[in-house]
């Protein structure tokens, strides 16, 4: 056996085995600060952030703060999501930063060493990154994969403005999100049982031909609930694929019934338990 | 005649007919900090990229911060970025904020608002942004486009990963990237000879079907020199192209023979007349 960190993969199963698969969304968007009737400022993304993270402290294994939301305030919200990352690790949850970078060479560099690498003052467990530069330019990222930290490759999304590209067939005859499916895949090999290198796949995304179970890494599913899809669909979709391995990201529906601590838990909590019992 | 702001396209023909078509890259990546004989740190990133910017303000029409480069150092490195933005603008020069953004709904409305309008720290006037989700779901930057701002939508690269994904064929038969640039196409309908909606062309990339000068807009071509493609290259691939729409971004070249301000108006200097007499 080769010396290594453990994998992502290996603390997301712990993570989901120990509080369940339920990813919360920390989406602080003008909408979504609204519903804790507080105005669009700065300060108010970091109430709503930092009560998201409180909440899902008890109630889930991962948060995936949105960067969009703090990136419009410069300088002054990435100090802000830089105390959020913390709180959320210290909390003992992992964190998705989601955050669809994608460049070439020695950019993907500087992305990977800003979202994963632990001196960074964004260091996150995984990150979510978009292949249309192609997957194997994701290389910097990859190599972080091979010591613990994690990946979610963009795949097939649920909106449908995406289906024509990602739906589009290589010279080879696969299409683009099979063959993005089948690339990251091959990260995993060699992994013990489960790598860290995972895909983003949305609950209403087509079914493809590449076998979901033979990924052997995590997929990070957003779309359902607000964006409509349902937990029938997710679990057909990832029919075959270890649950420990698979977190549903939700971030609207978590917030509509209420947004006081005790709302907010219970409806984690609600949604945390669907997913146990439907997937 | 509607009444709207300058496009993009417009301020940017006035700018490369005054000052040429160079797009100083400004990159400060450990190699390229390392070439100006400092040690990686964020004081050096500060310093790095305001001497591009100084000796660009004499010899270039356009800067293209690389965002990831800021962004490893976190709310530190944002801060400084803000400043090379904001003395840039300053100096007159056009700002393409490299960043490839690309995310869904209101995650892109956080990311358009963030580089593209004018109360936010790091306004530009333009940004590079990725289609992995679809051209459409960039709306909430084509609106800003209207307003006078710029996009440039990742169409074909150089590198040689991207091209099985972005050569892929749709289910009407045409590839990725004929797509992208057919459909950013639209964006600019109505502009007045020039819009703001721009392509990525790597100067390597292949050449495609669709006919480059339907696009009317600009068009940002990196992969010349230390990536190792030739101008010559450049004009067959954008034969017909107005070229007050096409900036050349180079940014390891312009710093390989020296980085003191003389060397670097010097090498500036020179591409930016290479580009004149050969495009």
């Amino acid at each position: 056996m080769r010396l290594m960190a453990e994998s992502f993969g290996r603390r997301l199963w712990a993570a989901v085995e120990d509080r369940g698969g339920l990813c919360v969304g920390v989406d602080p968007s003008p909408e979504v600060v609204a519903h804790f009737e507080r105005e669009d400022s700065l300060e108010s993304v970091e109430l709503v952030a930092l009560r998201l993270v409180e909440a899902a402290s008890s109630t889930a294994s991962v948060v995936k703060p949105q960067v969009a939301f703090f990136e419009r305030f410069g300088s002054r919200g990435y100090a802000v999501l830089e105390r959020v990352i913390a709180e959320a690790r210290a909390a003992g949850l992992l964190v998705i930063a989601d955050a669809k970078r994608g460049d070439i060479g020695s950019s993907n560099e500087g992305y990977a060493a800003t979202w994963l690498d632990e001196g960074s003052p964004l260091a996150s467990d995984a990150v979510t990154v978009s292949p249309y530069l192609g997957v194997d330019s994701l290389e910097p990222f990859r190599r972080r994969c091979q010591r613990g930290r994690g990946l979610f490759v963009l795949a097939a999304t649920s909106n449908p403005e995406g289906r024509s590209l990602q739906g589009a067939r290589t010279a080879e005859g696969v299409r683009v999100f099979d063959d993005v499916l089948a690339r990251v895949a091959t990260w995993n090999e060699g992994a013990d049982g489960v790598g860290g290198a995972g895909v983003v796949l949305g609950a209403s995304a087509p079914r493809g031909e590449f076998a979901l179970r033979e990924l052997r890494g995590p997929v990070l599913v957003p779309g359902v609930g607000a964006q409509g899809g349902g937990l029938d669909q997710v679990r057909r979709l990832l029919e075959g694929v270890d649950r420990r391995s698979i977190v549903v990201s939700l971030s609207r529906a978590l917030v509509e019934s209420g947004t006081s601590p005790r709302h907010l838990i219970s409806s984690m909590s609600r949604w945390r338990d669907a997913l146990s019992e439907n997937l």
